[in-house]
Parts: C-alpha cells; structure tokens; sequence
C-alpha cells in the first residue's frame, strides 16, 4: 500500500478535480465521495470503485483491498489532514474514493417515474432520487437545466440510493418521446387554474412532474402533460420545497401499490 | 441614512454575531438574515425588524424606511462586499437584516402538530416547519438536541413560514404533559417490530413524532407515542431523508382535512 503526503500527488488532484468539474465526471462515468457508509453502499451495488485514499489509522471495509486489486485500483494512505484536503466534503471522515456510478436503463415498460425539470439544488436532486428509490419508482427523469446527479453533494443526499436507481437526463423532446413510448402519462405539479387536487389524481402508471424551485414547471412542459396537480395547502401558506412537493407526489402515486401484493 | 464603510462597524458586528451565537439569539429573541424575499416575508408578519443593512444600490421595499423609523431601527448602506461580510450566506444578494422572530403561542386545543428529536440538520429543521405551515399544522415541537430554529440557515430553508409558525422547543417531559392537556395521541415514525402501516394511523388530532436522522427515536421518546408508525418502502431500499419522512407523515394526516369544508 501506497502512502502520500503532497498535495501535488496526481490522485489528489484527480479526487479534486471529479468533484470539482462536472465535464471530467461525464467524460469519466466516476464521482468522488467520501465516508465507510457511501463506500459500503458502493461495494454493495457492484460499482468499480478506481480510487480510494484513508487516513493512516482509518480501518477499511473487509474485502475492499482484495477487490481493489482484483479491478486495478489504488489503495493509497495519507495523513488524515491531506485525506481532508482530497475531499469533497468539510471535515472529512474519509476515506475519500472515486468510483464509477453504475448506469441502470429503464425498464422496457416502466409503472411509476418522477421528473424534475431545472431542479437547480444537488441537495433536493439527491434527495428525490433516495425518495423515488424508497417508494420503488423505476425512473428519475432530470430535464432542463437540473443539478448534476453525480456530484458529490447530488450523490451525498441520495445516501447510496444514486448506485440503485435508474436516473436518466433527457431533453424534453427525449422525454416525449419516451413517454409516447411508455404509453405513459404525466402530471405536473402547477399552482394554475385547471389544475386538479392531487387527492383526484388517476392512480396508475403515470409519472409526476416537478419544477424549479423558484418558478415551478415550464410552460413547454407543462404543455407536455396529460394534466396538471396541485397539493392542496392551508391558507396563507404560499408552497412546498421542490423535494418535499415532489416526496408527496410520489407517495400520494405510489400509496396504493407499495408493499401491496 | 447613514453609510459605513468598516468591519468594525457595531451594526456589522453584531450582525456577525447574531448569525454565529445561538445564545445570542436565545437571549435577544433576534435572528439575522437575508434578502428581499424574506425581508418581505418579515414586514408581512408584522415582526419587528431592528437593523438594515443594504448595498449602496440596493432598491429596498416600500414603506420600509417609514417603519424602522417608527420602530427606532437603523438602515444602514454600505459597499457590497461589506454587505456581503455582514451576511450569513455566501455570495449574498443582500440586504441584511436582524429581526425578532415573532412568538406564536400553540392554540389551546391543537388539531394537528409534528414532533421532531434530535433533528440536526438546521434545513431539515425549516423546511419541515415550512411544510407543516403548509399543511395547516398548528405546532411544531422540538425536542431533545434539534438544531436551532433560529438559525440563519433554519429559517431560510422556512421561506418565511418561521415569521407564521408556531415553533415550541419542550423538554421530554414538557411535551409529555402537553400531550395529555391537550388531550393529543401521538404516533412515532419508527422501524420496528409493532409499528403500524402508516395508511392505517387512526385520523384525527394528532401529532406525529419523527427522530434523528440517523438513529430515528430514542426509546424514551418511543415509549411516549400512543402508537408506532412505518412508512412502507419498497424492497431493497433503506430509509427516508428525516424531513422527506416528516412530510409523508404529516401529509398523511392532514390529507383528509386540508381544504375540505
């Protein structure tokens, strides 16, 4: 085992710069994460993890140097404050380690999806895929200008559910396409008239739409739905956080399905 | 109006210190924040607000000189980047300003109210006051070690709804003995065996009691609830984000009454 000490070793910088440039992260299928829990999560869903960095006295999963080797992969040690320095995080537990996100296809007939268009936090992006995750939907679907899911921060929130779930970024000409496909209806949270209390909303296949977090959905897309929701709220109160809007949109879609046989 | 142009400035100081003294804010009932949006939302509740700090070339709402004069409060410009150094967000947009967030009693007879133990995450913290607003809750109760619901960072994940809410910080024991005056079941989100499907939860006045992010309840806190609750997950996947479970619940809850006359 390798042990570093300068910040000008090229794994360092190549652990700082997957976090920092969302090109280098497409272009290479890894992200960077940090901590035992999101490499534990990495090693059980099968993902190449190509780099890892620890502390000098950090004690490392059972079976993760014997696979390291087998896939090629450095396992390299360094003082805890370097190992900080690598991270994307802020006061890193580490170890840090780079790691290819698995990418899972749709299902050829998919029941339930969730779509964000121009959801610009990485925290609500990864938060909606660990929810859509937990409630069994077979797609997230990232439109418009949304937040990176494979950032660190993206990856961080899906506490493990980004090696899991199907997460596909399409344009929205891609993802009419897709829905024609599917036969698949959407419905789009809206503030509008004409827009139907949520309680009213047909169950069944469908997937639900979820905007901006400042300006909700677009007028194209929500052209594109085959109708449009609304949470109902108390008076007075003015909206939901784009998460939280869409956690209710997927329960309220996927309550009668889940754990039911 | 008076200008200012050094870091030293008292005003800046203390808007420096609200943002970083819980204790600070605890004794002086003031938060500090950010924005036009939330400076609006502060008019519109009717909280006092007792400083203003804005760029130079900052528009600022009508009616607002009139008020902090009436209210012996100071509006103070500055160059943006001290602006920016007052603030306590990054890159801030300005203006600046400290605030007493006002106190809402809890209603005599509570309908509904959330729970949450041990919540750290100042943005779990307000956002999930934020949806209980939403949702027509009419308390939200914190207890144990949750994160300060005056912090910066809380009450800008509230998005106004902290200037609305009713926020109550109780003791274990305080919120037992609130429970039994008021006459209030209260159900716990909980992994274990014994806990029910919470689309089975009796409807009708409750409150629902959410925990720490990663240990959930503590079994003192357990062993209050009338009743445990489940949140069904699909197969595979692990756990809710603390305030994604918060919402689920407290939408499940509400969602016969919101809106309904």
């Amino acid at each position: 085992m390798e042990s570093i000490t300068s910040r000008k070793n090229p794994i360092i910088k190549r652990l700082r710069a997957l976090a920092a440039d969302a090109a280098l992260r497409r272009d290479t299928g890894e992200t960077v994460l940090d901590g035992l829990k999101l490499l534990g999560e990495a090693m059980a869903s099968g993902a190449v993890i190509t780099a890892v960095l620890a502390g000098e006295g950090t004690a490392l999963p059972e079976g993760l140097e014997g696979r390291l080797a087998a896939e090629g992969a450095g396992l390299l040690r360094a003082p805890d404050a370097l190992v900080s320095y690598a991270s994307p995080v802020m006061n890193s537990p580490g170890p840090v380690f780079s790691v290819r996100l698995p990418s899972r296809p749709a299902p050829e007939r998919p029941e339930l999806a969730v779509v964000l268009e121009d959801v610009q936090d990485p925290g609500n992006v990864g938060t909606v895929i660990r929810t859509a995750n937990a409630f069994g939907f077979d797609a997230v679907i990232l439109t418009g200008g949304c937040a990176d899911p494979t950032s660190p921060r993206a990856v961080r929130a899906t506490m493990g559910a980004a090696f899991r779930q199907c997460v596909l970024e399409l344009a929205p000409e891609e993802l009419a396409g897709r829905l024609v496909a599917w036969k698949m209806p959407m419905f789009g949270a809206a503030l509008g008239a004409g827009a139907m209390d949520i309680r009213e909303m047909p169950r069944g296949r469908a997937a639900v739409a979820i905007g901006n977090e400042g300006h909700g959905l677009s007028e194209g897309l929500k052209a594109m739905c085959d109708g449009l929701i609304i949470i109902p709220m108390a008076p007075g109160s003015e909206s939901l956080n784009a998460a939280m809007a869409a956690a209710v949109a997927m329960w309220e879609l996927a309550r009668d399905r889940i754990g039911v046989n």
